[in-house]
């Protein structure tokens, strides 16, 4: 009997569902006993002890299903330490629903913030298993993330729209893609869509490089010009700001977001009219693209056979078309990014992308 | 030899293209010799003898494209007695545009404003037909406009995306509908998507009812709640206020839209944060859905079929499933609005859906 | 207390589920009390007494879900009255089933062959209310049906889809659209998607003209031709045939369907290729699209409404923009189809799509 | 001065637009004077010096364009070296063609047939760039060509639509997907739409393990089984005939495909009916998914390098996440194929999927 707990945390994306059922598939299909047991709300769900045991019906018919069935929350690693609502030091309380329910296993699903603290249960003693879950595509030790290409679809999609109508009106659009950090969701989805201009956190652009690509659209007899910008995109001038006067900047912009400021700008030196779409939380939701099923479905079930052979402490990556095993320790607090000299940006700027740089 | 011109004016929609393709090609196949003259960019095209001459080949494989191929812009009616830019009285150079090319009739696809200045040029003796476009289905006259079912596919895949993030984060979501003065939209896409409560322009809303709404919810045990907003959606004591000074309102409200407002007065009242989605102009854009394909075509063959009868003066409308012809004068100035009471409301509220009255 | 049960019969079709919960939906908001039977897999499960009882939980989320949550089956009605796998009277089975539970009333959705039936427990004195579901568009007394407008959406796709290939390759392309007897389906996916000639079963084809209208349009430079052809078209000889003639043609015919005939003929007459696709079921699976998702939303309410009002023996159907009541005797044996004449096909015709008439 | 030929042969597939307009953008990009011919409808341009001049207004817009604006067309290799039908040698008509518009450089975009004949061209002295087309992903010395993943997408959203029904009617359904030789494009489409059996040509069958497959589900409750089935799907005994002999087994077969075969012999052993559906030229049309956009664009971009740098006689393909070039002679008639102990067919064992062996 094998005793394994199941968590989604961070903001949710497609195909968690589909990595989840992989993993309990793999688990049930292996002929040894397995019980499950799904916290809920993220690590809320391990610090309360609020769960719910699983069985295998919870898992069929959810393959194409967003969101997750455990539902998530964010919990920020910053205060993991700190006492919970009820004056219990977090940590603790996990370790106590961990060992009260002789779990084997904690599966955890997420980005980022949550491997850091997966990490640390980890040195904490439990059995560690995690899935790499995000949009943005940004985890280290791991050439993919589920959620990043069903994004892509979705702000796409997005730009698609935009395409005929910024055609038939002559103008110039922006639509603002999710990433704060980093550009990987914005670049594919800008060249999926045959942007003009892209504008990513790795490269600080020039407001003045991009009102010139703008222009030589227009002398080119373009009527209009698309332009994808990241939420994290930064200028030149505020890439030299300290990050602590940068935040203070934000907080104090004008501007619902980076988009808005940029629109203004390209208003202010050409005259045009601009105007801004974001498409934003509709591109963590709506069913996994049919890539992502797969790939979450192989990274379930590689989680299964670890589990089986008791190998913990790993994060399920994919490196070189193989799916492989990362130590946890390795991807903790560590952010993969998009090299401003990347192959794939060369290719982009051969084919008269703009970058504004 | 018939002479016709063509221009789509207006905010752009799906279907625009098989419009003009369905009428072409009804003229085509008659027999009869024809000429065709597409103004560019709306009535701006017509006022300044901007056109280029049309043959088949350029409505062929249009019939699935989004946009206008011979673009588009607003002109509104208010200043259309003022002269234009180079002093002109704007209505004798559309005459002028119309006579110099010795047109036989002028097909005007557009939705409300446009109406309004093809009754004019009607009034002033030129040969008009119209073909009603909009996806606020608010055209009087019509039981149906093209580009209203594809954008409400859009903003119902929006939701749909919606919806798994929002259940999954146990949040509330409010998704911004395309709509200023009508509410077809909102209604339809919120009912298509499962909305639990949808504001629109006909029905004031009582913030403490929307409250009330979302609390319902969660005591039923509803982790979240989703909430359709048109743009023009608005409240019970703002409806009580004149229109010139709830305009002056609206220009120094510190929100984007309605929807951050809404937003912010739940928070207020729940402590819940609450989302904001506007999927913006994607609910124009990409390939028309089947239903206005098919639409489309069918009020085009039959605008052709009054080009070949010589019967102008009429838009090309839909009423009680048959394609009908409705007199210009009969359309122009009206809006086709959803009575607070009308059936499909009534449905939507028996379904549970709140339109916080 | 209401104790309402609720069976789906016939060949599936999407927004079953969507009707299913507008009619729960609209009972649980009335705020009486209600219980809910479901018999599963259509009459057989009236027929054996199996069912199970529901809850809201199982309406939960089905707005979007293709299928039925209760299976589905044909149960012919030729054979209605002849006893079961047991030797019992079926429709003495039903009516056992029916006051066993007590029940006020039974909602059945299906099309043609389940309205039957339908009437024939209304005539032996139980409480029916019925809701029109059918890809085909084919039932009497109500202008449309959900399923169709989903089913119209998927064969256009495949058809789109086909469009690219047979312009890449020049090719004489068939794809096959459900429809044994009616023709609405192939109609509108056909003028949705392009297709150059329509085959439909009220109008028998002359293969010479259907071969005329290819070569027409090769002499004006297309390469391709794309022809929609329903399961059910017939040649002008075969239509000569009596019903019974015709059916024996058919089963002894070496083809899989018509299409692979109509194929072969071509090929005789043009010496060119001819390919030919069959979406087959994938045209009544799937996600309902919105259109249907609303509209049978608003049927499942009306439903409700009826059952509240203690009206029975009707069909929910749609006349003229308005949900209506159609009485079940009227419904019942009869078939809507399309006139060869109907303003739709004249105006596909003045599209220059050619019928082979 | 540089002049191109472009041509694409073979079956079609999305994204050759997108290829096609990332090598003349990367082109037109540098700056150097590009003469830009594109030979029409494959080898067969090339053999009858049929092209015509292109610029960059061929190319906009293209991006999302299914098809090829060039036409195709599939000239065996077997017979290049015979004389076409004017009795001229085939391969010194193309290069006749190469001389005469004295090109630098002809680019070819194609699958296995195609790269044959055009390392024959590179040997016979041509300067030679390919570009890797193909939805069956079969190509050696490239880890992906484009239209794989769009093929999957649509062959994904087929089985999707298929698994509501087959659930409603509790029965066994078979979706055969594109693939003589290779089982990628199932494989992947098998499991991302959740397929139960997967048999492709790499792993033969064995009808009693398939048939034991649905048993075992029936015996677990599940009402139905979904079986994804390869063009080329093979039976362990057929397995052990000659190449020869199959060929001749298959020609004299009574069913249309071995879908039909399978399922008839499903029915024999298990009494169940079995439904079959086919979508056929659909998996190679309709618009590029986003994922093929990119990588057509990059490896389209790579091409465009390749050709300024005059290095020729090499394919651009993508190998370990980067874009590379592969010498066509080494990629000239070797076959890429799925190898039966490949770890995602481990992977898939694991989530419970059976191979029939």
């Amino acid at each position: 009997m094998r005793r394994i707990g199941l968590l989604t945390s961070g903001g949710d994306c497609q195909a968690l569902n589909a990595a989840m059922r992989g993993v309990v598939k793999s688990l049930l299909n292996s002929g040894e006993q397995i019980e499950l047991y799904g916290f809920l709300n993220g690590y809320q769900g391990l610090i309360n002890g609020n769960y719910r045991m699983l069985d295998w019906a919870d898992f069929s018919g959810i393959l194409t299903r967003g969101g997750t069935i455990l539902g998530s929350s964010r919990t920020p690693f910053k205060t993991i330490r700190e006492p919970d609502e009820n004056g219990h030091d977090k940590v603790e309380e996990m370790k106590h629903s961990y060992y009260k329910l002789n779990l084997d296993c904690l599966v955890i699903l997420g980005g980022n913030g949550t491997h850091k603290t997966a990490n640390l249960l980890r040195e904490e003693g439990l059995n560690i298993i995690t899935l790499p879950k995000t949009i943005d595509n940004d985890l280290w030790g791991t050439d993919m993330t589920f959620g990043f290409q069903s994004a892509v679809d979705i702000a796409t999609q997005a730009i698609d729209c935009i395409h005929t109508t910024a055609d038939s009106h002559g103008r110039v659009f922006i639509v603002e893609v999710m990433g704060h950090k980093v550009g990987f969701l914005t670049l594919n989805a800008g060249m999926a869509s045959g942007a003009d201009i892209i504008l990513i956190p790795e490269i600080p652009y020039d407001i003045d490089k991009v009102v010139k690509a703008i222009n030589r659209r227009k002398e080119g007899g373009s009527k209009f010009t698309i332009i994808a910008v990241a939420e994290g995109a930064i200028s030149k001038e505020d890439a030299k700001l300290s990050k602590k006067d940068y935040k203070k900047k934000l907080e104090k912009s004008p501007y619902p977001s980076v988009s808005y400021e940029i629109a203004e700008r390209i208003t202010e030196k050409t005259g045009q009219e601009v105007r801004v779409t974001v498409p934003g939380h509709t591109q963590r939701g709506g069913s996994p693209c049919p890539y992502d099923r797969v790939f979450a479905s192989r990274l379930g079930a590689e989680a299964g056979r670890l589990i089986l052979k008791g190998e913990y402490g790993f994060m399920v990556g994919y490196k070189d078309r193989e799916i492989v095993k990362v130590p946890l320790e390795d991807v903790a607090g560590k952010l993969k990014s998009l090299a401003p000299d990347a192959t794939i940006i060369k290719e982009a700027k051969m084919l008269g992308i703009s970058f504004g740089d």
